[in-house]
């Protein structure tokens, strides 16, 4: 199971620091850095396929987006940030990978409130994933278990959703009651009761033929994975609803998939010990939340239903055409 | 204005990382540490009189319920954890200080999902502050002026109050609208629009006679200065009230003050643009937020009311005789 990536030979890795590749372990930040003493920092998380960034102009967007919702005005251009991420892909040799930029407020005397003058740190961590694509070999361990969590995601008033910072806490509170089921993701839920996403992933369900997914108006990470579905399911004349949600419409739902950037797109195989669609093509009966869905890893892909399967198809062609000149196509 | 702190001649100074004393230019996680990454980290800001921790066993619990609400098994004693700040103390010579100490849950591989097994990075910081108890000058300039922001606290449903984290966003948001009105500290409302906190100190108001402050029922930080100030409020047998109340009731109080281990007991002078207690003894006239209110700092020390200054006194005399062996009493 990993959602982030983690890869062999990390002793020769080097990350971009603060304007310098250096190796990974002697890539640090200050501990009066407001990004560790505070996560007074935005990131992105990304993938590269053939040496480039997935949809690069979407995450600089997001990012540039969270630190106008963070005031940090760190006056680096985009090109900048591209360049920082393109030298630490090149010096690790790599072309499919995981990619993080952070961008954190520095250092700054005194108190909490941030000053507008920012000294900016910035860190690009780069490692190994499978080529995408046609014919890829998914990052995850088969089809997800999802389990409701009591953790909420808080109110846009006290977070703005939006925003993609190094305040994860509430993401990782709600990973820590998957322990007792072993899910591999969480359903969390927004205030009001309703749908909203997972700790590291937008949630989409199929209901008849319509492909639905909570709307941007509740507490939802803009996922540019999301947008990327939502546009090839339009392309391809496919209804996409976006609304708002009870839970029991993911439980019922005839077929539920996760999306985000190393992922892309993942079944969902069980929804609170349920299988998704009626059918229990799982390993542990009909059990309602067991430990024996543990991990969700029954390697089984035929757990994906037909439009998820269309639409990581379609997602796969996409990224062939684009990154790889099409060659697999 | 300063509710931290910062000191002079830093280039000396030593901080604890690890289980070392390094100089505090080398004081340095791993960009991979989740403290950074995630904000997965609990910590606690104390204040040191003659070369003791006020309170510690207090700091000390709350460490170990914040660290119990991470699932962070540290593994720790309270005895390893004071050696360590001891020992910062020490190193720089220290008798008076700020005092802050951070538990992360290290480097861990992978995913978002934290790991039972725990190598934790323990980060003491020490920096210097005036001397507490009796005749004490304040940390802060001034009385507070305090401002109602839009950015509410969480539910804790979403993210417990009682965890003290290096997930700060909250605060800083809030703190950012301040630049509008110049004010020195957030009034927080909880989602339901109820009084709850400032951005980094507890709330106390006078009503009549009695000395209230939002209950712990709310999403409040159970204060270690709050704690003391009912303490000494109910062994002085003035009534306290512990509530759920409405921003007018702060608005409209007699006396307002804000608690927290490094300023202590600071008076409030205006919430929201308008003088507490009705007489106006600001600087700006009555005019409401306007930022020529900015700063607070008007020095001038008769804004607050009796209770206040009782209360105040009161902290005083006690930091006197427990840390000074009462040579000013």
């Amino acid at each position: 199971m990993r959602d982030d990536a983690d890869a062999a030979d990390p002793s020769e890795r080097v990350y971009h620091v603060d304007g310098d590749l250096v190796p990974a372990d002697e890539a640090v930040v200050s501990v009066e850095d407001r990004g560790f003493a505070y996560g007074d920092a935005a990131f992105e998380t990304m993938r590269a396929y053939g040496g480039d960034l997935f949809r690069w102009a979407d995450h600089a967007d997001r990012l540039a987006n969270t630190c106008e919702t963070l005031a940090l005005d760190h006056g680096l251009s985009d090109e900048d940030l591209k360049r920082r991420i393109d030298e630490t892909l090149a010096a690790n040799e790599l072309d499919d990978a995981y990619v993080k930029c952070s961008i954190t407020r520095g250092i700054q005397p005194g108190t909490l409130d941030p000053h507008p003058e920012v000294d900016p740190t910035v860190v690009v961590i780069a490692k190994p994933l499978p080529r995408g694509g046609v014919d890829s070999e998914p990052v995850y361990d088969g089809p997800a278990t999802i389990q409701t969590t009591k953790t909420r995601k808080p109110s846009s008033r006290a977070l703005p959703a939006d925003a993609k910072t190094h305040n994860y806490l509430n993401g990782i509170l709600a990973r820590l009651e998957l322990r007792v089921t072993g899910a591999d993701e969480a359903l969390m839920l927004d205030p009001d009761g309703n749908v909203a996403e997972g700790a590291t992933s937008n949630l989409f369900f199929v209901d008849g033929t319509a492909l639905k997914t909570p709307s941007l108006d509740g507490p939802i990470l803009p996922g540019v994975t999301r947008k990327t579905v939502i546009e090839l399911a339009e392309e391809e004349g496919i209804p996409v609803e976006e609304g708002t949600y009870a839970p029991d419409a993911v439980r019922e739902a005839d077929e539920v998939f996760l999306t985000n950037s190393t992922w892309e797109i993942r079944p969902v195989a069980r929804v609170d010990g349920i299988a998704v669609g009626g059918a229990d093509s799982g390993a542990g009966g009909s059990g309602a939340g067991g430990s024996e869905a543990g991990g969700g890893a029954t390697g089984d892909e035929d757990t994906a239903g037909p439009l998820t399967a269309l639409l990581s198809g379609l997602f796969d062609r996409r990224v062939e055409e684009r990154y790889y000149d099409g060659d697999r196509r």
